[in-house]
């Protein structure tokens, strides 16, 4: 039993994690989840947006180790409470994170509701959505590979409901997730944007009625497919040079069934 | 420290369970929650539907007693994988177990998807729909009160939105939620079916294009607020003299916010 | 059809939830659920605290009115955004929002994170606590009725399995829920602590090895059932005067089974 | 616009979906999900055993194609509710909606809880256990490329923690998730049972007290970390001939925090 000096105490007290391990079996990813805490992102404006992040932390751990250190994955985090969150101080928590756990690759999946402020089309009442987003990086081949996630809330209206039916047509509110591997400055805020405008027409808090009535027109006027949001989205990552690797998936909360119409694009597969 | 013989050894082990507790606080409920099980529920029409329940066991505790015997819910689950659900079973089933954890009352709660067949309205095919449905069974002055719940989509079509726009009208996917308390044979198909027909459409497994007209033009001429939907579902339990009390709900899952509009009326507010 | 001027155009809008409704049905609840929205709330200390809250809204409706202007809620809420929720805060926002929707009574509920700084029991380190908290206010007799609840995550280990075991005795995280009624000013933090205090062990963010010997050591000397900790909880609340209801659930997520034990006391039932 | 005859009519309803597309994207995978089904699994003894499914189904889409026929999927479904569901039926399933949809690949995914008889390890009373089983099907190089993936709960306790307090351990309820790809017979009970071995100890429906101290000390006997529990597992499967890829994940709900500890290990990265 190898015993280690506890930083809180004077006596030993056994470093089980630290023994030796002799199975042969390297461990791909241990670590912590579903650990939250506060974190905080700026926005394309520079405004700091606090965010209540759920977070999870993973190590390569080697063959001939018995297990890794939890508690320092956490210290970590307590140390960063004042961590403006984006691309580059990610990779930077990596790279402390690997070191200070002693491991040669890391992961950290970082997510969070986030908030931006849009205007109603017609009244120009301001209201604030809200949009699940995912930071991720990890160790590969010594560098950090960082993508980002969002998930938008859109109405898709369907376009053979449209053309087949006298009046009327079937729409719902529709889930489109976005993820970039980028090393580039990409403001969440200019993703979300972009894949709005792809949908029969974007969501928002506040709609007076003026507003309603333009809402509705435009997903009218612009019937889409599950298959023609993830194209059209597709279509506008691809010609985009700081986007490395990305994927669209697109998932219709179908009105006029009790299930999902789901689409997938991805640039690797 | 009291000890008592266990059934399957010859040394006695202590029941602390059978304690004697001197907090002078009595426990509303206490029993188990989130068992999952195979059950057997009869349909209208006689056919009995294999269905994976989740279910909570509860009884009263008095002030004097420590603790209850866990593991009697169990065992009493097992020696029941043969039971056909319904509010008689139920109330038979609620009794038994008062009886065997030698208690003054219970409580009950079963939840199960549960599936209808339903034919599309213009093709004829017919497929599978499914509803969440609860039965909860609780000693009241010593009878079973017995109610069901039923979680039903449908769609809604906002009526606002169709007055305003010169053409189109959002729509959605909304869940009616209906809970009645009775002592009568009231079937849960019945009751699925009273609610759908108060919606701008019921919702389909299968729809073919001719079908997906019907429905789109059927909600554009049927709108209905989430105000409309629990009110119309209300007048047709306040008028059935098998149904004591009642509580309708509505959520519309709106297609042009990232929020719900919901509505709820209760016989007993 | 009645017209109404919409604030944003010069043109009339109908206002369709302003027609008469000839029902004869008063609706309990009728607004907006599962809305996210920033939100401050301070703590103990003062610090403000930024919280990502998810949000009900809710008016009652006469018999006579056919619906309710959905967006005045989003709107109250976006004029709010630098809101420091408390519970004096709260019953002036409930105020408010019946007035601007024109109502007689309404109800809030208000969910969020919430972080607390704890120190680790031996060597002293320090980090964050997250927990789940509810505020609601609630229009009876034309005053606010407002409640706090709280999740509180904490170790239970059983006191059966310890007496009847040579060694060793199963354990688990459990979850104590509990709501109170207050008029008075009532720290969220300082429920959270004394609910720790009637648990087996509280739990911590980071623990070095020092403190898990004393954490695990500290819930093995102090076993307790779920029907323990909802008793010993309901002690301290029953005695505290600002406390005017209150109800304590607790669920352990069993060790040894793939089901939870639950119990519940309320001062009212 | 292309029309086509609906089944159902007399009248040319325009096919939407088979329009041709300009955008020169073709979709990875389009399809349903979330549809939920009753299917039947049989298990080791031959015993068929009802399901409720939860079902995604899809296709790749080519680039000239707008839409897939969504309703297809559906339908196939519908001819399928005696559908004794292995890995062989999945992959006559799998071809069956390929050629039907009218595509070169597909991808089913079918979950569902299933039951294991268990018997207590002293008493021999038994009960049942539940499982979340997953089968996938994917068409790679023209064949069914299958997988099988369950999550069993088990009991895990902390070796850290036993080996450096006086008394006691802290433990906790564990999920460990498996999945592998087979073309052999491989049933699930074996499967699940080849997983519970590995674990502190396994979790049973019921447990009498006798029972109670056995699993107690078993645990205490049995430490492992996360770590431990999936080298464990995997060095199982390694060297099982039948099985030609797999991952190993478990996840400890640690009874300690308010997250999770987690690893895992797969044959491929």
């Amino acid at each position: 039993v190898a015993a280690s000096q506890d930083a809180s105490g004077t006596d030993p007290i056994a470093d089980v994690q630290g023994w030796r391990d002799n199975r042969h079996i390297a461990i791909n990813w241990v670590g912590v989840r579903d650990v939250r805490h506060p974190l905080t992102v700026r926005d394309r404006s520079d405004t700091a947006q606090p965010v209540t992040a759920t977070i999870g932390m993973f190590v390569g751990l080697p063959a001939d180790r018995k297990g890794t250190h939890m508690s320092r994955f956490l210290e970590l985090l307590g140390e960063n409470t004042a961590l403006e969150l984006n691309t580059a101080s990610l990779g930077d928590l990596l790279k402390t994170m690997v070191t200070r756990l002693d491991a040669e690759t890391g992961r950290i999946e970082i997510s969070f509701a986030w908030f931006m402020r849009k205007v109603a089309p017609v009244s120009g009442v301001a209201s604030l959505c809200d949009y699940e987003v995912t930071l991720r990086s990890e160790t590969v081949d010594g560098r950090a590979d960082t993508s980002i996630e969002v998930v938008v809330p859109v109405t898709s209206l369907c376009p053979c409901s449209k053309e087949i039916s006298d009046y009327g047509a079937h729409n719902q509110r529709s889930h489109v997730t976005v993820r970039v591997g980028t090393d580039d400055v990409l403001f969440i805020d200019e993703l979300i944007e972009r894949i709005e405008a792809q949908a029969s027409s974007e969501v928002y808090g506040v709609l007076k009625r003026a507003d309603e009535k333009f809402v509705t027109e435009r997903a009218y006027d612009n019937p889409k497919f599950v298959e023609d949001i993830v194209r059209d989205v597709a279509a506008t990552l691809r010609d985009d040079s700081r986007v490395k690797a990305w994927t669209v998936t697109c998932e219709n909360f179908e009105s006029i069934h009790n299930h999902s119409a789901w689409a997938t694009i991805s640039s690797t597969d």
